[in-house]
């Protein structure tokens, strides 16, 4: 646990939780040392809200939980990825989409790179 | 651009890079509002250092850029997914890796909930 570099961002880190089978990324929420611990004790993602100040377990209302496969952390040790299995209906978002990145912005690509994919 | 949410964050947002190609979650940065227009705009990733206190773009110095395919936010709009391509040699880890997340963290799965994938 003391691994983890928490210090950097004022005892939060981000947290990625991605589809084990579909490769999706679902969301992102943040940890703190405490929630952080817990996840990895319970084989649950569970997060601290910055906004009400509070751990909370993904799902813990609606049972759609996300049981953690397998988690790493990077090089810097300041952020988790979780492969993770949904339960209950498999949705994630409270918007009741399977991932909560559903808002897609415009890039405007370089004409010049066009067709220089590699 | 506006529409992001940096302010929750004191000036930042997260950026998850995912390769476009493999779903591979690569790395995870932090931006502010200007390094995201700057993404947004020259379509390759572009970061706010929280420890060198200025922006950066991926590869500038080694040629590894990310060129992002596309862009999405969450329903909150505090995070961003960026599915890239990335560029030079492929690895985006100043590790010399093809992803930045290579510290495997153990998960006590309990017991009661193996075989129970789904």
């Amino acid at each position: 646990m003391s691994e983890i570099d928490f210090e950097k961002m004022g005892g939060l880190i981000p947290a990625v939780l991605q589809d084990e089978d579909s490769g999706e990324v679902l969301m992102v929420g943040f940890m703190n040392s405490e929630s952080y611990t817990m996840t990895l004790r319970t084989g649950y993602a569970t997060f601290y809200s910055r906004t009400r100040n509070k751990l909370w377990t993904k799902g813990e209302t609606s049972g759609n939980r996300a049981r953690v496969v397998s988690a790493a952390t990077d090089c810097d040790r300041d952020t988790v990825l979780l492969r993770v299995r949904m339960e209950g209906a498999g949705v994630i978002c409270h918007q009741g989409t399977r991932s909560c990145f559903n808002e897609s912005v415009p890039v405007d690509v370089p004409a010049a790179s066009e067709g220089a994919a590699r």
